[in-house]
Parts: C-alpha cells; structure tokens; sequence
C-alpha cells in the first residue's frame, strides 16, 4: 500500500466544496507535488460534488432526501462562491478573471493533480450519506476510504482541512 | 500538566460550529483516538455553542449584546448547516439521513469522544467575548485555556482547524 | 532568504477574510510568536481585503469585474461576520464587545503582529486575480509571493488554513 519515503506529505480534507475553496485546495495541492510533496486529497461532505462525473444538477441516491440535497448541491459547474455568490453568477465571472490572467481554471487544476499523481480519495462516510457511488465519481477518484484509514495513511502528513 | 508520551498528537480548533463542521471534527477527532493519536479539542468562537449545557436557545451573559448573539446562535440543537440551512431544517434532516445509514449523530460523536478520552476544552477569550461561563457548558469541558496554553500544550501536534 | 533555525514555525493561510475568522488568525499568530515560534501569515483571495491600505470600498483595479468585486468586498472595515453578519452591524457590534472585555481588536491585532515581527506575505496568483497592486497594500506587506514559494518556505511548518 503506502511505501515509506523520504518525501514530504501533505494530506488535505476537501471539505467545504465552494468554488474559490476548491481552487484553493487544488492550487495548494499542485504546488506541493510540484515541489516534490507526496499530496493525498480526501474529498468529503460537500467536496463530494467536485468529483461527481456530472458536472450539472442530478437528482442522485435513492431516498428522497438523498436526491434533494444532490439535486440541490449539483455538481462541478455548480460549486458556489463561498461569498457574493450571486446565486451562482459569481463563480462564472471569477472563471473568466481567472482566464484573463492567465491563471489556471478549476478543471485545468483538476487535470494537473492528476497529471502530478496526487492521490485522490472520496470518503466513505459522506458517499453512504449522500447516497453518491463510486461509479458516480470521475476516474480520477483512486480511491473510496473510511476516515481511520485516511488518518493512518496521514500520520506523517500535514493535514489542511478547506 | 502534559505528561510527554510518544503518541502522535492531533489538536483540533473548532471554530466554525455548523453542524455540518461539528459532525467532521468530532469524525476526525474520534477517528484519530481510536488510532491511538492523542487529541485536544480546543473550542473558541462558534464552536463554544455546541458544549452549552442548554441545547437551545437561551440569552445567556449579562449584557444585552452578548444576550442577543448568545440567543440567536443558540445551543446544539440550533448548528446551522454550512450551505442549504434552510433556517435550520437542514441540520435535521441530515441526522436523519445519518441514522437511516447508521453514521453515527452528532449528541452520539460528542459522547464517544469523551468515551475515548479526547480533551475537550473551552477558549478563554472567546468565553470572556461572548459572556459564556464555565457552568454554562456541559461537563465534558475539561478545562478552560487561554490561546496561549493551548498553542503551548500544542507544541508537537497537528493543528488543524474547522 | 530563510535562514534555517531550531524554533517551531507556523503558517497561516488567511484565505477567508471573514471578521471573525481574521481574528482567529491574528489571534493564534500573535499567541504563537509571543511563545517564540517563527509565524508566517499568507493572505490570498478574500483574505487580501484586511490588507487593503484603503479601508473601505474603493472600485480597486483596471477591468470592470476587478473593480465590482474589489468595490463589494471592501477593505479592512467592511470584512463581515461568518454567520449572523446583519447587512455589516454585527462586526462593529463583536468589535464593542471585545473592547467592553479588553480583548485586542483587529486593528490592534494587527500592530500585535507587526511587533512580533510576524511575516505578512500576500498571495501573487490571488493580487493577480483581483487586480490588486503592492501600493494598494499596507506597509506591513513584506512581500508578494507565490503559492510554490510560500510552500517551500512552509516546508517545516505546521499549515493552518484559516
């Protein structure tokens, strides 16, 4: 499983799931495995919608409640701004700030983390909430783990909760 | 005080206090115990509303500011969800979905933290702020810190804040 | 640049920028230098706001979109409350209660850190973003970084994200 190495780890709880946290996270994550950092990303509660291979609003699970909150969430072309949202405006107009200068957009930061082999796992505990499935993820997701495995794996790690 | 142990050390500042935030850190932190890591709970801010003994709301303090935000903010029982609160509908109907999958709720995550011995503690300034006594708070409140000592007793642990 | 030393060193990433939150992190950074660790604080995104020189809204930058968002986030005066913010009276209303129990306010907390000789660096990609210059920032701005720099800097620190 996890060969011991001399590398720096650093393990980050994608927990928030807005758009600009998002960016943060994978911003974090690419410019540590840039700089040689071994990065676990473990996406959880509202992080979920990031990796959902429908990236618009699907109404997933089986219990009524379960697709509510999915529909409600969406997916990747759905994360909020975690201020002056704008109901879902905002997110849009920063894109295109982001363009303008040149700065990597969210689905080019997603395709970097991968294309950088940082390790992308999705938590047990929120999927079985959510009533969301491996199958419902994009293939990037490496991995479906419980949170004690996650911090076992992390021991050594920084953890960054966003 | 802290007796030096070769434990790994995680210490957790819970500031946010939405039940959504509450529910992870208490995962975290019980998820960390049970794999033998050591862990303090330091809460401050928002997160002091979820040890208040009254789960619901009651004008604590003596002035009429800290009355108000103490009432508004309320107990356990009034965390607001992060996202898609529906003032305060939300939070329910999470635990709902929670129990229908067997996760455990948040009352039962507060009890098994103190089953496995994680040190909750109460933030001094925060208290002092919001006009919070020690015997507002439930008994699961170890002791009451200032910053300081906790960054202090901190010294070697993972800090990680929710 | 950095010279290597045996004290314990924290970063803060001050991504939010929220009244309460920017206390927080003022807080633990100045507790921690007080008790002799090395404190690094990253300000990026929203968290560029409390370094504004202006501290209240000024229309910042040179496209539409930069100047709108610059406008509605403000400066130093303008950073709302996480939650129960009230249109901006409640971080003027949490301000009065902290002076009624002599805690240090935020302006205060500020020239804290600056005596403490705490490293204020703001984040290059985010200034990029919002179209804000080093001469629209206070002098406490030591430098402008980017993210791989302020991670390489942070290779022996604990990482808080705030």
């Amino acid at each position: 499983m996890n060969v011991p190495t001399d590398k720096k780890k650093i393990s980050i709880v994608c927990f928030s799931g807005d758009f600009d946290k998002m960016v943060a996270a994978f911003t974090i994550a690419t410019g540590a495995a840039a700089t040689n950092r071994e990065v676990t990303m473990f996406f959880t509660f509202w992080g979920l919608n990031a990796l959902k291979k429908d990236k618009g609003r699907i109404a997933m699970g089986k219990s009524i409640l379960a697709k509510a909150f999915n529909f409600l969430m969406g997916g990747l072309n759905n994360l909020p701004l975690s201020r002056l949202n704008f109901f879902g405006a905002s997110p849009k107009l920063m894109s295109m700030m982001m363009k303008q200068h040149n700065v990597a957009t969210l689905p080019e930061l997603v395709e970097a983390a991968h294309a950088l082999d940082i390790r992308i796992v999705a938590c047990e505990m929120a999927m079985k909430i959510l009533e969301v499935e491996k199958s419902d993820m994009i293939e990037e997701v490496q991995d479906v783990v419980g949170v004690a495995t996650f911090l076992n794996d992390s021991e050594n790690s920084h953890i960054i909760f966003i």
